[in-house]
This record gives structure tokens, sequence and C-alpha cells, in this order.
């Protein structure tokens, strides 16, 4: 099971110019075959079906946890498409994915940069952990090329502040699986790298997270479990030769930027005031303090709701 | 972003007489339009796309809150699942689900009873707070109706396990989202209760559940967030009248039992056992204790690998 | 069975400026989710499947005849959509969707927004009374907030006129749901209109509707059944107060616009005129006037084909 | 638009021995690529989306007339399959089709023989008509493939009801599409009868439509519209040589067989007597009859609900 | 089993201005229910399921024959996408098609023109021998509308040089199709054509086909076999009269353009220049002359890579 | 292009016992995410989507020359399900796949084993060079993961002759493959050698195949092209140590059987000796000789149809 912490990962720009054409593209990296959803149901799947954890405990944790990673990617690239659209317009020119207006209410959907939903078609989960774990490193390789792809046609702030982030976390999850089969196996996939030939090193979105060292550790995300990673994710980085490093812990993320209402679609609602109210009402029956409890980048100390967050990013 | 906890929601039985057309039911729950599935993804999406989160507080803790627990809910299916494939042969007669063991290894998939893969086309999160909290109450309408049905077409102990405890905590879910629909309608939706008209109470499976009030409780599936679930989560009980209660932590959770593997279909492998072999040397570099640290429900204190788990599962 | 008239169940204005791009965003309630289809085949599924229908004989009547009046509204809707893009070149830029002109004839397919097809996932009918009139209710929900999306982000007359009319009467139908979930439950979903908060009295094309009492009115679409759905249908108006009234009959409704030939679509042929030379050439062997017996709205008095419509058009 | 005349086309026996795995293969003449659902959408397509329709007048009649007939084979196909799944056990051996007791209340779904989903791409409405008419003939020769495939796999005595009309109906289509063709082309389609070569006259079921003449007429399925459809309709019968003739109005049609509650998957409840009796009171409260105004085959005279229909049908 | 000859049926133009959106519309004939990947598929498999070859041998000679010559068109089709890809840029204004870029490398998938996949549904093979080629017949109409449309909507030189070419084959395949029809049931299916009607004699781009006699020709593209093609495609051609004539081998083909590297979306990779290096090393290690043994359009005895290629083409 | 020929690329035994649910497992091999029509349209499109063919012409080559290859085992598949189908009745039990009954003349579908169509979503052509053999690496990976599975649940002679053979050469491709990737990165993937861990040295149907030391061959299936295989296909085999070899010419193959018609699901008609005589007819016009011209493995010298063949199999 998992506890919710409502952070985001890496930071995102607050809403802007809103980029439908761009909200479009990034929904590849959601609901493509090689976007967030499929590692996080990959992963989460063959952790579901793993048999003999116990014999395999080091491959086990690493799969399992690198899947709860993977939850707050998909919880970011929503983020960002949210983001890319806030503000657009819902008249005028249709959009290249009309769907994020009429099924969403301007909002990121289970869907790839077509519009095509996601299928459980894109889950691999053999049960043959050799087979699986090359699976997950091919998997990762895919997801690169398509993270830099997207970063290439969507040259939104926030579209670029995801797959800058998501490069080099990708990064990492994709030299676990190659350390994972290299430690089964003794073939040596450390020489893949990079795969594809993507110089992070150059892409400025990518800068802040490799000077923090992200592209060398991985976190555990729990508070007790999975701790046999270190037995597999350990020793250089096969780009930079510096020594790959657990975090004992999850990144402390940073509070979500609460994005303002969208009433000509509804979201909430055509008048988010009056929902505004009886949320107050209802909050203050049960005793809670009279400023909402939750945690958002863009209200600090404010805690009224709807206009404010609307001045904010006005 | 989440931790995961690598416990059980509720306890399991361990694997006995495999039955493998039952695990194909089960899958109902798992990847049907009504599964688990699409509960955890539709929550999942209507929080990331949540806009005015602390204009509407309550119903974003709520919804992002409950998405948390169905995740847990995934999991107890794809364990049940799992379960009554064990020991399954894979000779004979072909299997109702031939790809839990070609696509698998006798294992869950992400699909429906009928083998179809589980689509984002399931998910509805159009931004409209009324109308995403009247779907969802429809939905887990929906959901215990199928519950209810495979309870009935699967009487293997683990899909009855699995049963009761849904029906349970699905319908915990279901009066929440009534809730908040007559929180902010005014509509008394507790009339509609139950929905369909399950009783509950006449199911075996369903009792110690019951006993232990887990038809009254909310948990709180965060550290830190998502406080304001009391503000929508209260009154009685549609049906008994009992006070409905937020409890302020996640369940406890039982271990998972650990799996045997089922080396014809590979998973883990052929030959288990040197996967164990050289997982104990790698948790040995990595200075980690001989036992697996990993905590499972079947093997007290042996921390030896594959044929052990074998044994006590036998 | 059925027994099809060859009216237009609401008015919709001849073909001027073509608009593809409008025609492919009203495809969304054609063949999307909460379109058209959908409501149609829910219902027409309901009914075939309604088991104890002399028990619960108001209810099947009124599932079977809202489904009746479904078919219509996918006439109108592929009307519109028909009309919008009489004109449109197949030349130049690529259109929004491609397959209206390459897989049809400048014309409505069962597709939707985004050009994926309609499909038999998008129908629920469990047999169960209560959840399936609670879905119904969800389910014209959506359908109107997609109404009005589509409402606004397709300015062309017929796209307007279209979802004028459907903005009202699918009103009602959510009305009846509602009003049967009531009935049998107690609950008062009333209070929960207008959901989504459509202002249809500030909508100008719904005026004309509204003006006629067709927001008050369910028709019934038999010669001799559903004479029980005044049973249900009854009561106030949950936004206005009017009462609810039966109609004993169908309206009368609006001879169809007879839509010119597209030559470069091969619709119907490169050479119409020959077609029609056939055609009367048959007509008058099967010993029919001269003039097509056929009722359309825009070729009064002349029965003449191909040519005469292209002019009467133009 | 349609008038919908609650009656079936054809008789259907009452249920008696449930049939579940000849319910399953009946699906493919509902959801199938060459289904009744697939007859039903490409004609209905067609005919809204059939441009210069004075032009062709006698060739759009045929279309639009002949889809209307097409509804109420979807009713038949259903009805077939409820009426075999009526006393189905939930318990016990896994059923074929799943989805018919969990999705639906032992019902048809809008599903093929494997369960999957009637699709919008199983339409081809080109406008082009010598190539739509090419499509329905080729449509309806599939159709009949499939109608004695599952005449030989499903000898339930409601599936050979079924098949048994169907195949004389839709060879009329067949005919019918083949007349138009030659009209407009010259080609002697006539030759290609039968096709496939199915001895309709040696399958017993087949035998009173026959007699009847029903592989001969072409009913008018409107109060006013489609009369020119007798331009194309004539001529001899390819196989028989007897003249083709038009039926001036709607076949008169049976009262349905009103099935009977299954309480073990709720439909329409568990206690379909709590229905029956708000049923009741509506109606009074309505001022109807008591007895309910619809009528069905297995109630003569009796207007009570449920329970008398399950003893009816015992 | 087949032999793959690494030449092209047909000539197209080298890349010029890219055309990414004219590509994303000739998906259609390659992923459409209409298009070539449909056309090689259904034949194949019908040769593959096809009973009783000696006994009707000049049919299955026919179809098999045919789906040898399919393979080569989706060959073109693919080659005349990327050859509208090339140079597109991957930045700005978002294509019409994104996974051509994000999922490809600037290269054609097997989808149609709305990016949906090709899938086996569009495949018919009854095995009925009459009902196949009756439904082949109609493949072939279906697919040269389609053509012809296409042909109208991208007007890029190598959509123009592939539909023209496609125009006239496909014409063929139809009238060897219709042949088979009348052999065996008698119906003079040639005075349906053309159908549609396309009149290619006015289309430039089937002129120097139509002057090399293309519309008369049956290849027969097999060292040994399908032998007894002859005995079916014989006689006039509907259209102009001229014999129909068996080549009793394939055509000649054309050199493959050597598309250039596409480094911007890693095709073939960032740094093609060392693959090449790698290549040279490989070959001369393997005995292999100095200059690639390949034989492509446009490097007339350059065999260096990479540059050299892009220099050609610039 | 391609050349066809007539044979299989290895014997299958002749019909004799039907086994209609082997048949419908042996479709996971055919349509499934690792079955062939996925292998073939993977390295087809990846071949036709290559560019700068001449800088990397020895992987060029590779892939195109193993897309060449797999379409012989899309025939051999397809004929091995036809073969367990022959003779299998379609009255009583309902087969496990319908279809291959109802949509086709007993005979295989490009399905799955769950009867879900292939679809081209299975594709991954990225166009990057690396990237794309390491997918396909995997691809063989899984597909000989499912080959086996196959093997184990499907012991129909045929089954097993199949299976024996395509364990081998995807083995063949599996190695090819890793080398392609070693010779461009340095990566030792010998050492992943086997993956999964397949004894095929213990599997009595691979033997034959593994005497005549298939496992060691890459065949070049081109008359004239592809000549650069050799330069990345060499060194020694990762499980024996002995030499791979390039052998430079297709197999030879063997006579297809020609499998009797069906006539109870008209293939190729209810009476095919008919067909027989007009194809008779028709030879002899055309002045072929009078018994079939085409070579198949069971009517040795006699080149009568129908009966004979129906005889030889009986």
């Amino acid at each position: 099971m998992i506890l919710r912490i409502d952070r985001w990962q890496s930071e995102l720009p607050p809403p802007a110019d809103p980029d439908p054409a761009g909200a479009s593209i990034v929904q590849e990296l959601m609901g493509g075959k090689f976007g967030e959803m499929s590692t996080l149901m990959n992963y989460t799947f063959q952790s579901f079906n793993f048999r003999n954890r116990q014999g395999a405990r080091p491959f086990y944790d690493l799969i399992a946890n690198i899947a709860a990673e993977e939850y707050g990617h998909i919880e970011l690239v929503a983020a960002a498409i949210n983001t890319m659209l806030t503000g657009a317009p819902s008249k005028g020119e249709s959009p290249r994915n009309s769907q994020q207006f009429i099924a969403g209410g301007k909002s990121a959907l289970p869907q790839d940069s077509m519009g095509k939903p996601w299928t459980g078609d894109y889950v691999t989960a053999t049960g043959d952990l050799v087979e699986d774990l090359t699976h997950n490193f091919f998997l990762e390789t895919g997801a690169r090329n398509n993270k830099l792809k997207v970063y290439e046609m969507a040259d939104h702030p926030a579209a670029r502040a995801l797959t800058g982030y998501l490069l080099v976390r990708g990064g990492v999850h994709q030299v676990a699986y190659a350390r994972a089969v290299e430690k089964l196996t003794g073939a040596d996939l450390m020489k893949m790298f990079p795969s594809p030939r993507i110089p992070t090193d150059k892409i400025p979105e990518c800068q802040p997270h490799l000077k923090r060292g992200e592209h060398l550790k991985l976190y555990r995300f729990s508070p007790e479990d999975y701790r046999e990673i270190v037995a597999v994710f350990n020793g250089p980085h096969p780009e930079t030769g510096e020594d790959l490093t657990v975090i004992d812990h999850a990144p402390e993320g940073t509070p979500p930027v609460d994005l303002p209402p969208e009433t000509d679609v509804f979201a909430p609602d055509y008048a988010p005031e009056e929902i505004a109210q009886i949320a107050q009402k209802l909050r203050e029956a049960a005793g809670l303090p009279k400023t909402p409890t939750g945690v958002v980048a863009n209200n600090g100390g404010n805690g009224s709701a709807g206009d404010t967050v609307k001045d904010a990013v006005a």
C-alpha cells in the first residue's frame, strides 16, 4: 500500500502563457507506450507479481521502489500539462487535443500525444526476472528517447522543466536496471550508455538537477521497506564515473502550485467561490482551522480560496 | 508523490488449491471498467487535475486520499490472482485466461475477465467537482455490483477474502462520495443505500471487517496531508446509523505472503536458487544482514530463499 | 422494432460557410464516451435487457422511450456535421479529422473529436434498475457538460443550433432519470440541478426551444407503447418549478435539408446527374410520380435532382 | 427520427434450459464485424450522410428503410441471448463470456463472440453510392456466413429460431443491395446467389418464414416515407424466380416475452417485488390502469409483476 | 516464405521540401482500413488459410501472388512518408502526427491518417472462396477511393508519385478479383468499372504507368510458383478493352533512395558518422568491399556514408 | 519488394486429431505482442524507415534480412493452427476461439491467444539504431519465452513441431541482435544467454534442427541483396561456442501440406468439387497442364482436387 505526500518531486513554473499544442505533445509522456503511466504500471505489476521475493530480495526491492518513484512522475507530467493549459481559450482555433477541454477541464488525460488512451497492453510483466529487467532497461531507453523529443517539440517553460527533470531521473532508472542485469548475468551494459546519446550536460534544464547530483541518487520511497536496493545500485555512473548512491528516504519535494479555476470549462465549477464558501463552512464545522490546511506553492500564508489563487497567477 | 509500504491492506490466505478459472474471473476487479485500476486512476487523475484546491480543500483531500487507498486495492487484487494461480498446471486443459501464463508468470495482468486490457478510456475526470463526485458515487456503485458478482462466481478462499474486504471498503468510498455530493448540493443520497442492495451483513467474509468497524472508517493515507477529509466524511452511516469516523493514519496492514517460484513459467527463473545465491552475495557485499530484510507472512525467521518458501507453502 | 420518419427533430440551417475544424469537434457529440451514440446505445441495451418489464413497467417504458428519442439525436448530430462539411475543400490545409474526407464523403463518422471510434465499452447496462438509472442520470450530466463545451468550441451556426437543441432535450432526460431514481429510492436528486451549472436561459440558441416549453416535455415516441412514462415523468421542473408534461406522441419534426453532392469526394459519385437519370427511369418504371416522393427542406416543388439542389444551397 | 414499437419482428421461444456457452456464441451476431450492430450502423450512417437524396431517392429510400429493419434485428439478437441466459447459474463453472454476468444481468452486450466490443471501425459509409452498395452486398454476404455458422454452433431453440429468421431476412437485404448495384451498373449480381451457398430450404427453422414468403418481401418501415424502394426492389428472386415484393408497412410483429428477474445478478434488483410495488403505486397515482399497459407474450390478462412472471416461465 | 529484393516497385522523387502534414495524411494508405497493410494482410491470411489449394489452384495462385505484390506497396508507402518527413523540423508548430517524430525517427508508422494503429480486425479471411473474392473486389474498390482522396489532399511530389502508381496497380488487382468472381459465378462484374469513377487517364502521375501498360499486367512475384494466375487473369480490360497480360516475373524495380540521417530525432543516431566508421571496420573485417555493397538511387559509385548522403540530397 | 516461394521453412505433420483449444493457444505466436506478426512488422518497419543505409549497411542488411525470414514464420504459425483445426467439429462444445470458426474457415486469425487482434501498437521502430537493436534483442527474448510456454501448453504434434523449430530460429535472431549491439557499443550481451534459460538441447522437437546446425545459421533471404550481414553475424555461439555462419541463400524449404476442405464452414465452399471443376476448365483454357502445377506435400503425382485430398488425410 502507499502513503501519499502532497508534494511534487520537482518544481514547475506557475502558469504563464498557455500552450495547448505543447500540452497535447506532452501527453506522450503520460499515456504513450513509453510514457510514465507505462513505467509506473510495468514496475508496479512486476512488483505485485514478483515470486520468491525473499530469495531475490535486492531485485524485488529495486523494482518495487522505482515503481514508487514513477507515481511522482505521472503526477509531475499531469502538473505540467495542466499548467500549460491554464488560461487556454476554449473558443477559437480548435485545439490539437480537444478532449483536454471536452473530457477534461483543461487538464491531463490518460492518453498519448495523438489522443489514444493508455492501455494495459503496454505492460510487460513476465515474471522472469532477467527478462523483466532487460525489458525495463529497454523501456527506460525508449522513455528517454521520448523525453528528449518532447523537450525539443514543446518549448513551454513547464514542459522544459518537466523534461529536464525526467531526463535525469529516467537516466538513474536506466542505470539501475542495467546494473541489475549485470549483477545477474555479467553482461556489461554500462558500455551502452548513454542510449540514446542524449547530452544531458548540455541541456540547460538538466543542470540544476545534475548539480544536485540527482543523476547519481536512488531514493528509497518507503518509511521502512526496500532497504536492499543498495545491493544493486552501486558502483560508478557509466557516463561520469561518479559513485552511485542510495538516499535512504524520499526527496523532500516541493508544494504543488494550486492552479486557478477555469470557469469556462466548469473546473471546478462555473462559480468556484460558492464551492469555497461551502468548503469554508464544512471546515469550520469540522473544527479545522479557518485557512485551508493544505500547503501549496502559491498562497503563502493566505488561506483564502479561489479568487486569491486567481490573483496570484494573474 | 508516494511512499510505498510493503504490506497488504488485508490478509489473504496462502496458496492452496490453484483455481485458474477463478483467477481469470477476478481479473474483472483488476482491469474491468469498474475494477480497481479504474477507481485508482479515476481518483488519481481527478486529484492531479484538481483546480482551486485551496478553495475546495476538503473535497480535494477526499479524492486524493481515496486514490491512495485504491493503490492498495489493486495490490490486493493482484495478490489474490497470483495466489489462485500458484501451482496451476501450465499443461493440460487450456486456461480461460491463457495470457496469465503466457504473458505473465501465472500472474495478474492489467486486463478484465475477458482478457481485454484496461484502458485510459475508463477514466472520467471532468474537472467539474459536482460532476466528478456524482461519477465517483456511481463508479463505486458499479464496482460493488461487480465485487459481489465475482464473489459469487469465484469461490476460491483468496477470491472470497478479497471480495469480502473490498465490498466493505468500497462501501466506505461510496458513502464518502455520496456525502460529498450532499454537502455540495443538498441532495440526500443516503437514501440510495445500499446500492446495489448487497447484504454485507450476511456475507461471511465481510464479517471480520464489519466487526472491526471497517465500514465506518476512512483512513488518512498520508504522513501529513489530506487532513480536511473530516469536513466531508462525517455523520451517520446510511445503513447502520453508526458514526462515520476518520482514522488519522493508514491501517497497519499485514505482511504479504511470499509466493513461491513457478519454474515451469520461469518465474522468477528456471533456477531460482541461482538468483538467490547471487542475491545473497550482493546482499553481503552491500553490508546487509545475511537474512533478507523484507518482512513476509510466511518465512518467520528463515531468510533463505526459493526452496524454503516453496516448502513453507507446500 | 422501429418505424423511421424522415424528419429531423429540430431545424438546422442549410450549409453556408464550411467549417471542417468545427465539424471535427462536433464528432465528440456523436462518438464520444458522452456522445449521442452512447446515450442511444446505453438506453437501447438497457431496454432490450430489461427483466420483469411488467413488474417495473413505468421504468421500462421510460428507458425504452428515451432510447427512441436518442436515435433522432444521432441523426441530428450527423446532419450538423454534414452541413458543416458541405463545400469544405479537400485540397489545401490538412483537415483536423482527415477521415471525414477519406473514409467518408465529407460526412459524419462514428468517432469522437479525436477520431477514435465509438465502442461498445461505452455501454453500461447492468440490469440492476437503480444502478442503471443512477448511471443514466450521470451519463446525461456528462453529456450536457460536453454539449456546452462543444457549443463554446464550435461557433458554426449548425453546431450552435444543434447544441442549443440538445442542451434542452438532454436536460429533460436528466430530469427524467433523476425523477426515476427518486421514485425508487426517495433520494432528492432535484437538488443537484443544474449540473453542470449551465445557464440555458442565457444561451441564445436554447431560447426558441425553451419558449416552446421543450425543457418540460417528454414525448412518447411510439404509436401505441410506453404509456406508463407518465407515472415517472411528472412534478415540477427542478430549475423553473413548471410542470413536467408528457406529450402523447412524437414531435412533428422538420424535413431534412437535402445536402448537395460533393463530387470531389465522389459523394454520391463523380457524376451525380447520371445517378439521377437512372433513378428517374427506375421511378417511372415503378409507377412512381415523376418528382421524388421524399420531402426535404430545400427544394419546394422542384423534384429534379443534383444540380437543382446544388443551386438551391449555393 | 423513429417511433418504437414494442414488438419483436419474429417469435422466439420462452426461456427453458439455459445455455450460457451458446449465448456467448450468439454475441457474434450482435457485436461482431458482420453482426447486426454493424448492419444497423452501416446503413444508418450511410442514410444520415446521403447527399443528393432527391436525385437518388430510390437508393436513399432503400438504404434508410433497411436500416430501420436492422434495429429490430439487434433487438431480436438481444432477446435470444437474454432467453438463453435466463436461469443460468452464476456460480460453478466459469462462463465463456463472464461479462454477460458481471457487466450485465445475464444479458446481451455490445460485444462479439470473443467478448470484444463492437466498434465504429466496423462502419463503412463512403458516400460513394456504388461503393456503399457494393459494400452492403458484401456485408450481407458475410453476415449470412456468420448466421449459418452460429446456427451450427448454437443449437439452443432460441438461437435456432433467431438464426432461422435472420438467414431469411438477411437474404432479402442481400438481394436488395444486389439489385441496387445492378440498376446502377448493369452488372448481373443475381448470378452470385446464393452466397455463401446456404440451402435455406433445408434448414428447418427457415421453413415457417419461407412459407410465409418472407424471403421475397421488403417491408416499408415508416408511416409515410421511403416509398421509392419499389423502384429498386423488384424482379425475380435469384434463387427461386418468384417475384420480389414490397409490403407497404411494417410487419405486425409479436409481443416480446417478459423475461423473469434474475435476482442473483440483481436484475432488476435483489427484491423485484418491491420495485413492482413502487411501480404499482406510481401507476395508480398517474391514473393508469391497475394492470400494466404493456403487452407481453407471457402474461395474458395477468398484470401482476415479478413472481407471476417467474411462475409463468418456470 | 519470401525472398526480399532491395528495390522499390516504382520510382519516388528524392526528398525536397518536407511536408509533415501531407505525410500524416498518406498514413491512411499505410494503416487505414483500406490501406496497403490491409490489402497485404487480407490476401496473406487468405492464402495461408486456403484449403484445397490443388483443387482451386488458379484462385489460390491469384490471391497468394497479389499478396506478394502488396508487400512492395507498403514499402512504397513507407518510402513516400519518409521522404516527405525528411528535413521536417521537430521544433516549432506541433505536427499533425506527432508520433512520426516521437515514436519514429521522422518515419512511417503502422497507423492511419488519424494516428490509430492498424489492427487485425481489418482482415477478412473467411475461407469461403467466393466470399473472399467478393470481399477483395470490394476492398480494392475502397482502396482506390482512398488513394484518390489522398492524391487530392497531399500534393507533395512523393505523395503524388506514390498515389499515381498505386491507383494503376490497385486497379489491376480490382480487375483480377472481379475476373475471379466472374469465373466462379458468371456475374459480369466488368460492368462495375471504374469504381469509384476515377479517371486515371486524366491524372498526370498515372500516365507513365499507363503508357508502360502497367494497368494491364499482372506480374508473377515468384521464382517458380503461382503459374496458374493466367487461368484467371485474362480477357479484355473493362475500361480500355486491351488484353490483360501476365508477366512471368517480377518487375525490375528501382533502387531505393537512401534517405539521410535526421540527427535531431537520433535517426540513426546523434552521430551517424560514428556508426559509419564502425560499419566500415566491420565490413573490412568480414572481407567485404570497402564501399557498401548495397545499391541505392542516390550515391552512384560513392560508398561513403552519412554526410555524403546528406550532401547528395541537400 | 518480395518474391514469394510456396514452401514452408520447416516441415509440419499432416492433420490428424484436431485440437481447437490448442489452436487457440498457438494464436499467441501469431498475433500476440511477442508473436511472429510483431517480429515481422517490427523489423519490416525498421528496415523501411532505415536512414543512412549506406553508412550503416551491415546493420540495415541484418534487420531487413531477418524481416524476410519472419514472413516465413507467420506462414508456419498459420499452417500449424490450420492443421490443428482441420476436422474440428463446428458443433458441440463451444470452441475457445470461436472466431477461428465464425470469422475464419477453421483457420488462423491475426489475433492472440485471447482473441484480441494484433495491432500496430506492437511495432517499435524509433529510427535510433542502438535503441532499435536493443529492442529487437529484448523482443526475441520475449518471443522465446512465449514460444516455450506455448510448447508446454499445446502438445499437438503440429504445435510441437512449430515451436521446436521457432525456438531454434528465434534463438538465432536473438544472437544476431545481441551481436549487433555488441559491435556498436562493446557491451557483452553474449553473457545474457540463454534468456530465458530454455534448454533447447533437452526439447525433443528442437533436436532435428540443432543437428542440422540451424541454431548457427543466418540465411540470406534475397537473390542479390543483404550481403553485409556477414559483418555482424559472426563469432562463437554464446551457448555452444560453435561458429556462427551465414548461408548465402534461403533454406530449401518443404512443400506445404494441402489441407482438405471443411465444408461445414464453407472453406473453400459447400461444394469444393464444383470449384475444382471450374478450376480445371480454366486451367485447360489457359493452356496449363491438366494437373495443378502447384507442389504440395500430400498429393504426390495426383493432381486431382478436393476429394483426393480429403481421402489423403482421412
